[in-house]
């Protein structure tokens, strides 16, 4: 029994998940429409729960919720409270989800369940981060109107994301600048074949920008910045909600900016469904001996 | 006056071009219209076409002509007979254009015109190249639901155009295997780091493929081979009209394919009307001298 | 008088450091002879310590001293205890140098001097990190019979340094297996377009491998694994003294190894010496304000 | 017996040679030393010819001759003519080998032998561009102060070594300008990344280039751009004597030249004796059926 796994709602991830989970596990899905690309090794559920008090470990979506407290389950044609599936899990149950909020704890009951944050998980962030670049890329060039090769970028922050992203505009042609707030990454991103721009100077480059790609968790595209830039740049912001450029600027010159969120669900749902497969393995094999 | 150069229709590519014309000419657009991001130093004469009398020469689109004998002139209202083009034209015109058929030729009038093939310049092909193979690759990103990197592509065709998408490919991380025919391709594609497949053995990589891209201009992608593909894999043709791939066995089969024409103007109009301009400059200054 | 700079002995890094620094300094070199490469910028002194007393900051070499307590001057015809230099600085003289021991700062007295390590320095490891791989790069292509290109190569911890020579070799074309211990490096190496070996696994690559490659601080490179490996496999080790290879069992089984020790000094002392300058520039920079 | 092959002399690449062909041929190898890295399945015949009464087919050295007309057989004790093989082989014997001159044409007697000059296989010339243009970074690594990273590269010619070359230096993280004389090659440069020169502008370069590489088969670096020169740049000139390069220019001003001829021997020899091996087999094979 200890190997069968459910999963509940989500995205084309979670299809990708479930196909990628029957390799080892007995996988049941629910809230899940039968009509996406699923192998045949999967149980489709529907809206039944009655398999789930069977299993010892279940897998939300990455958010687990929308609008409030409903699962996060644009594949399923109806609505469906979380408190619902919480209360069909038997005590015990290994849940792996993201975005966890206190609420959504207190929902669960104290000690009830293990609940385990998968956004914690550093290397689900790590395994996260390329498909988060590739999306990115992808947005370029698609709202672009010339080739990668030759464009001036200018990547701000020189973490995962940012080093990835930086690597792939290279290695495609173009000219990449990383703007990194620490000398230690200013020294990395030299190494890595960018030309280095301190974070305090990034102003001067808004007059050749090409496009922008910000992954700073920080207000770093300023409205200072926009009014330098041409016309003709492009801003394609990758840091989380409320992002970190000034909107509201950019709509007023008539510049064009792309709020890449979520990337690895919407350019890349295999992988990243492949990639919480990973994870959820990992984390499940780790418990084993206990 | 030997400066001035009239460009008639076309898509934004003819925008681009216009813009990057005015660094070395006077420029005069027709059957353009005026909200395009042109530069200011562009004139806008839309329809009127009087001032054509002092163009020494002029650029008509990449296909010069669409459905029949009308000016390929999307960006504009109305429908514009190429007749009525060339009948503007003063003798001696240099005309250059994409696609000039014997139609046209008789059309313009023997000797009366200077057609200049754009389409026979090995230089625009080469700067084509770039755009198209990067159009691809936007394809390939947008049309698929995994990653670039660790996807199993086929390149089919080894030429300027295969060899710029196999090097793309490889520097974002796929795995790549190169399909050409002559023994001199397969050692070079295998020099550049690729994976070389004769051709006469395409069949096999039918069953581990998840990207083939088509450069050849001959039916390759056959139904056969097409019979063979995993259901989730995917065919992005490049070549020309009517491509190289059985279209009616991949839909049967419910294959995704996508038939990739006239990429450097839809993906990089800017790149390719540049391209175009660098073009026209150097076949407009070799002939100074006469 | 603040912009007087000092230099004592040290390899070819020393000429390259001296000429780097007198963009900003009045720069005088000590136990260095006049043949090597110097700008004329550069002041000679020789042997001559008297104008050490008007240097407010001096660099020795990385490292300060060999065999013992003697100067590091191997472009020196003769030897110099390093007291003789201590002393010869004023109280207050800030002292860069790489290497600096307990014994050295009891020579140079309780807070006489302000002795500056420079293998403290991150951005100067980092920007050491570069050459050491190239250097590494180097060793392989001299010491192998083979192409890169194609090789199997194996390397060994995924830090610094494991990480952009495992850049360069796939950029060649080389097969890049990084073995790591860390989970999260495991992902990395993944996601930069490594096959990830989890370190324990280790023993499985000794069989197809043509070029092991260490860089972790340990002995992991056992006579266990090297029984296992092919005769014409070979293995550099660049791990500090005493590496992390079983030298005596390769020694047996007559597999090559290369201890590839201060490869930035050996294979790219002008970077290595412009290296030092930048870090030596910013440290006294950023003291400046006192 | 159709599957016994010879092989006469030659470098380390006859030893690889050797061993590669033992995968499909019975090898037998004349006036080649025991001591070499064997594979245990060659028979070493030594001096003793006897046993070429029995091979269809013989490998001789590429170049086939030293000296004049004695066999190339550096890792042989003793000194062996031409002539003294040529005899040995039965008529009807199929003779590989590089640099077939008229002279030796003509002592292997009309019709007697079949002649087959490896260096007109395209493939083979192919297969040694990669070899040559590692064996040039190569160079460049170790007669160079500096890392690759940041090198001022200038690659005169964008034929097939210079465009292998140029690929890897910028994969290394140099500046790469090729210089072409064809506007398609220009064209071709810049699309794969490169700073395009033409040829006749090539003077401009001098006063910046760290390192020239020529593998253009004419006198391009002249000594009047020798003499435009840094002190600290280098000349590395891969084409076949007597080289592209002013020589004694570069003498004169102290300038650092390195002729790199052979380099697939001399740097890898076993990937060139494994190309020369493919070639080989590809060549016999295509025979088979008459």
């Amino acid at each position: 029994m200890a190997n069968i796994i459910g999963i509940l709602g989500g995205d084309l991830r979670s299809v990708y998940l479930a196909n990628a989970l029957t390799r080892s596990f007995e996988v049941h899905v629910f809230y899940l429409e039968g009509r996406q690309p699923f192998v045949p090794q999967v149980h489709l559920e529907g809206g039944d729960q009655s398999l789930l008090a069977r299993c010892p470990a279940v897998v939300l979506p990455v958010p687990v919720c929308q609008r409030g407290l409903w699962l996060n389950a644009p594949l399923w044609k109806g609505e469906v409270p979380l408190s619902v599936c919480l209360e069909a899990f038997p005590a015990g149950t290994r849940v792996f989800g993201g975005g966890i909020t206190g609420v959504i704890r207190t929902m669960a009951g104290k000690g009830k369940l293990e609940l385990i944050e998968l956004l914690d998980q550093e290397e689900l962030t790590v395994r996260n981060a390329l498909p988060t670049a590739e999306g990115a890329l992808e947005i370029a060039m698609r709202e672009t109107d010339r080739t990668i090769r030759g464009s001036k970028c200018l990547v701000i922050g020189y973490g995962r994301i940012g080093r990835l992203l930086c690597g792939m505009l290279r290695a495609l042609g173009a000219e990449v600048t990383a703007a990194c707030r620490s000398g230690e990454e200013l020294v990395w991103a030299e190494a890595e074949g960018c030309q280095p721009l301190p974070l305090e100077e990034l102003k001067t480059a808004a007059q050749w920008v090409d496009i922008v790609f910000n992954t700073a968790p920080a207000q770093v595209v300023t409205g200072e910045f926009i009014r330098e830039m041409r016309l003709d740049g492009i801003i394609i912001d990758l840091a989380s909600l409320p992002g970190g450029t000034d909107f509201e600027a950019a709509r007023i010159r008539g510049i064009k900016t792309i709020h890449g969120l979520g990337l690895p669900g919407k350019c890349a749902p295999r992988t990243a469904g492949e990639a919480i497969a990973r994870t959820v393995e990992q984390l499940l094999n780790k418990g084993q001996p206990r």
